[in-house]
């Protein structure tokens, strides 16, 4: 038995999953079966025996993870290496290492190494890269690449990888029949597309799923099925191309489920507020119950700058439907390469999101956090509030930078509402 | 016939009335029929024919208001009013000068006169700066004053005050039964309460609520019955003294009705995902239809630096569910006086609330912007995308703090997923 599913089927419990389970605050054994089911993943290459334990799925708090990486036009190490730094201090449970410029083997180990958080990563990206630095063009990349590709990155410990196999010859097909606004906005998504368009050739990642379940069996590689046509505008969501791939990634994940390998399905995207549960309601039922890894969901496309916002709002519902795993979008998701301080942003307002779900959920310890903050609040205890706090260095800042005295705060002054009638509510109760 | 619900009834098509139908894109008569029940309110004191007419309501595109206004201890009067100037550019629809400090009376005219956008208050603010300056405590305000400050306030043209008419005897001792986590949290709330409490009688706002209303009748100024009581944190969030508060709320905003007085209901405050809903039903259920004004609602406890974006994703889901006015969060909600930047902040982030709402209540004119926005990223034109842009300066500063060329961006660069396969489908389609 190598994968954390076939273990959990065989009635085994192992460290990663106790460790995952005691984290989570459930019985092992509870966990085991939903890891059993596939219902649950733990992200765990079993190359790499020093990661957190995270599990992601059904009953599980709702996880968070960052994107960074380089690209052609910015190639600094150190500052991805920053950017993770900064991914954790904000509460990222992961992250993922999408870079596609400089030394993509140097920055992909330098991050492993550095990260005690389970890493992802997109191989089709490197696939490419690695084609055009030879100077060829997307539609000469060799589909044994991209296999080649994906077993070193798995051999190097990644622990999660996103793979576009349901861009389909069928669901560029619908694709094209649908009329989109935006057609593919899926970096992963437009590269299959291409070659597959102008090679006249089916998706390897499709047509050699078997080869990618082996590959994937034998590295406990969680699959990340990414989602190719997801929308890129509110007016492309929920369309018949969106949904004709998610039926085929429900396929795959139920392959994956029968092969033992651990599988999850990203989703969208931009989405109308009033469409984020039925995206979470279509996942689940046409997936196999797979866990769900949602980019976003954007609710409008009007606010580039932004889109931590925006991302957060859709996040935050869609969670509380039942999203598993949130991607962090950065403020400047739609104008260019996010700053350290912007995947910063991006992931406290995926905390937010993910932790106002729990809270809605019914997560006790998420409810518990809140009824303390508020104690602490309610005292006018800034220290105490600082314990709790998501971010406890905003709330110095904002204090350092302002007239804060004594237990009022600049707000209101002496006309503090707690304050006020604080002694006669104690007094009347008394 | 002295308000614009009085006109309704009686079949007149105002001035700000046609004004305000043509902003919302509805027939006058459609609006006018809304009005007279009470169902939208038109913001305009008839002493102040110059402002921008704004509809709240029922079928209205979702409202958003900017608090500012200066504490005891910053009494700047240029900084607030270059908060108005940045709140405006934000797309504020009405702003609150809610002062506590310097000359309150020269402070709220300069804002009035400033602003063609609707103006709110807090009158009791000043019934108790005034009592305190003269060296008295706050059970020593007489309640006369109370009175004689909203008719000076009217009399300088505020369009809206808020006034917390629920905090009632009755109210007062369910919140004690209840035992709440941060009891009262509203400023007025916190005033009234301490001067009830201390002189054991009944709210005067509440006792007198006719007096109330035959001022209001007098200059059409809006009644936004204040939420005294409204939750501080998420555990205290629809409790009974909240829901107490509300149905007294609701027969006031009836008895207005009556009178021909335009009204609206304030709403929570801290509210739990899973509680959004049911709050807007309540509201609209036992108010009368009347529209509903939100504080947020606050989704976590936790994040104070980022009360925008936890308001944020309160207030999206509050307006998709029917709320009808967003009041703006500013990021340091909890920590201090909001910076002007901050100010801007939080408006923005309402507006993208308010805008992914009515995208999902189906608005035409919010969806056509978003697929127009769409329309210029897809084809990579950034002149065309800052046309509809929330803020399309800061697509600007984004861009020429960082290595914009050409038609691609520093995310993906060459890689765009845009670019990458958009020849491609062209020719497939063609």
């Amino acid at each position: 038995m190598t994968t954390q599913m076939e273990a959990a089927q065989g009635g085994v419990l192992t460290a990663a999953l106790i460790q995952a389970a005691e984290r989570e605050g459930m019985e092992p054994a509870v966990l085991r079966r939903s890891v059993a089911e596939g219902t649950v993943v733990i992200l765990a290459n079993n190359r790499r025996p020093h990661t957190v334990a995270t599990a992601v799925g059904a009953g599980c708090q709702v996880k968070v993870n960052a994107n960074f990486g380089t690209s052609p036009r910015r190639t600094h190490l150190r500052e991805e290496l920053h950017k993770l730094d900064l991914a954790r201090r904000a509460g990222a449970d992961t992250v993922m290492d999408l870079s596609t410029g400089g030394d993509l083997d140097e920055v992909r180990r330098a991050i492993i190494k550095a990260s005690d958080l389970p890493v992802g990563t997109v191989p089709i990206y490197q696939a490419v890269v690695q084609t055009t630095g030879r100077g060829g063009d997307i539609p000469a990349m060799d589909p044994e690449e991209i296999f080649s590709v994906i077993e070193g990155q798995a051999e190097d410990g990644v622990d999660f990888i996103t793979v576009h196999c349901g861009v389909t010859t069928r669901s560029l097909e619908r694709l094209q029949r649908q009329g989109r606004v935006t057609d593919i906005v899926s970096r992963g998504g437009a590269f299959l597309a291409e070659w597959m368009l102008a090679n006249q050739q089916e998706n390897p990642l499709y047509e050699q799923f078997d080869r990618l379940l082996a590959l994937a069996r034998r590295y406990d590689l969680t699959l990340s099925l990414g989602d190719g046509l997801r929308p890129g505008s509110i007016a492309d969501a929920t369309d018949r191309a969106q949904v004709e791939e998610l039926i085929t990634l429900g396929e795959l994940a139920a392959e994956a489920h029968r092969a033992g390998v651990q599988v999850m399905i990203e989703g969208p995207g931009h989405v109308p507020l009033d469409q984020v549960e039925t995206n979470i309601v279509l996942e689940k039922e046409l997936c196999n119950q797979a866990p769900f890894y949602v980019l976003g969901p954007i609710v409008t496309d009007v606010a580039p700058g932004y889109d931590h916002i925006t991302s957060a709002i859709g996040g935050a519902l869609a969670a509380y439907h039942g999203a598993d795993f949130l991607c962090a979008v950065s403020p400047s998701e739609h104008l260019g390469l996010p700053t350290p301080a912007e995947v910063f942003e991006g992931v406290v307002a995926a905390k937010i999101a993910a932790h106002a779900a729990d809270i809605a959920r019914g997560d006790p310890r998420a409810r518990q956090r809140d009824r303390k903050m508020s104690t602490y609040r309610k005292a006018l205890d800034w220290q105490g509030q600082m314990q709790w706090a998501l971010d406890p260095d905003k709330i110095t800042a904002v204090h350092q930078e302002r007239d804060l005295g004594g237990d009022v705060c600049s707000m209101c002054g002496e006309y503090c509402a707690m304050k006020v009638v604080r002694e006669r509510l104690r007094s009347e109760r008394a």
